[in-house]
């Protein structure tokens, strides 16, 4: 299906609940809260939903505040748009029931949840896809609108690091930059915004690196986010620190969430996949960026994540 | 004087030399890669200066091998382009006789230096004034030219991170990705291609940063370079990293070039001026991104940054 079912989809009902995936990230959010400006300015009643509310980095995105973290009562008479994920499960929506379910998501694995799918694994963010939507409901793109779509594509990319950085992506970065984002506060907010506790954090996590094999591990327990007082969400983006050592092709980040729950954060240089990696543990992700969570001691979380790592690096 | 001044030039002549300045980065090498290939395409004859030549984080750059660290004999018959600075003492051309000089440059600090200069202080990166006139020449954007003016971008702008990222920028950057320049590869030469030793650098650097009223400052000495086997040149970015906390508005990084010889990068988030305090220690550069040399033992030179980043930070 295409972006006409979507588009179709929002013109044809006039209340709607917009959810995105638990833990969500700044594509997650700013397609969110970018689609709900749109759909409100042409006259449609909109509610935020995401189990997780707006985390910590991403308080910045105008109109955050606004994200409601239950949905008590009937759904019955809202239609509902999951995006940046495409079931149930993932959208904290099992067992609701909807008017209708329409799905606009860039994941590899694809469920045939919702009436009206858009699904394009190769676009970079959910974003890019929002921004298309809401040029094709005729809407116009407010300064608020351009600031959560940009961050939206500024987080998926890196800030336009990652190969997923394309010409058109770079393009529509542009024309939302025209229309009011600013990327030197997104990239502030994003990667600048630190409370001084979570710098300490990664220092602590910088002088544990293990590199075996062109396979970094990096760590962080719960002794160490009680020492800075800090919290899981504070871990956003550390993956990537040890990615810039050259001879690093795979950084596997590792945080004690609850005590002796691991959750994994893996990314790729390109050579290896880790998307499959993270399905081992039944996990999954992006082909250079994925997730899962392991449950164990410190020592056997390593030990089975440098064996998965190990087996794929030097396929 | 304007563009066009500096496309009659180039059109006029047609043996060249293209000098930057010492210790250059990525701008100053992009930019003079990619204005040289474009007038070779042209049938010209070019040699490209650099008394530095290219420095480490740079071979990745098309020709990045060509650049040569002294010019032997009579230069009569060339015609000097200056990039990315403006008089003759920053281009290492002092005393040299040329056909003619033409400047074209970025930064605030102007001179006379030149028959014809293309100064524009409000432009991100020289890059993207080269990319204006390779148009303008009528030459054809190749992969390789792409690719050293992406670089040259991408590395003024901190890869789109800083406020002089706008509109115009994102959509020339877009158009050097659909001429072939690879933002991925370049993000990772840039930002992830480091040596190990480098990363230990960076380690023991972080380990001891000192942050009061609200000002940063990180030191490397020559025993660091020593234990770690690096020099000077792998130091390139860290002045951004202490940037990352929220309660820093100016960052410091100072290390120890020669014994006693303190070579300074200060970074701003927009609130101090640092060209005004890098120019209290005769350096230079531009608001948010400066640079001197200060000569004393550790603690004098920590003393004096204190004292002249606090009286500009509290005003």
């Amino acid at each position: 299906m295409s972006i006409d079912s979507i588009i179709e989809f929002l013109r044809a009902h006039s209340k709607f609940v917009i959810a995105s995936h638990v833990n969500p990230d700044g594509d997650a959010l700013g397609s969110s809260l970018g689609l709900a400006m749109a759909l409100e300015a042409m006259g449609k009643d909109v509610v935020v939903y995401n189990k997780d509310g707006t985390v910590s980095p991403y308080e910045f995105l105008p109109g955050s505040q606004r994200v409601v973290r239950s949905l008590e009562g009937s759904q019955k008479d809202r239609a509902l748009v999951v995006v940046d994920c495409n079931n149930a499960v993932r959208s904290n929506t099992e067992g609701m029931e909807f008017a209708a379910i329409a799905v606009v998501d860039h994941h590899l694995t694809t469920s045939q949840f919702g009436d009206v799918r858009w699904i394009e694994p190769t676009r970079a963010a959910v974003g890019l896809m929002i921004y298309d939507i809401v040029i094709g409901l005729g809407a116009t793109i407010t300064k608020d609108i351009a600031t959560n779509l940009y961050a939206a594509i500024a987080i998926d990319t890196g800030i336009f690091r990652y190969s997923n950085t394309t010409e058109p992506v770079l393009h529509v970065a542009a024309s939302l930059v025209g229309a009011g984002a600013d990327p030197a506060m997104v990239a502030d907010k994003l990667y600048q915004g630190w409370p001084k506790r979570r710098f300490e954090l990664l220092r602590l996590m910088m002088a544990g690196i293990l590199v075996r094999d062109r396979v970094a591990i990096s760590l962080i327990d719960r002794a160490m986010f009680e020492r800075t007082g800090t919290d899981h969400f504070d871990t956003e983006n550390f993956v990537n620190f040890p990615m810039l050592m050259d001879d690093v092709k795979v950084s596997a980040f590792v945080r004690e969430t609850d005590a002796g729950v691991w959750k994994v954060s893996i990314r790729s240089k390109g050579q290896v996949n880790v998307a499959e990696v993270a399905s081992k543990f039944q996990g999954g992700g992006h082909k250079n960026a994925a997730g899962c969570t392991i449950n164990g001691t410190e020592q056997q979380v390593v030990e089975q994540l440098i064996d998965a790592l190990n087996g794929s690096a030097n396929k």
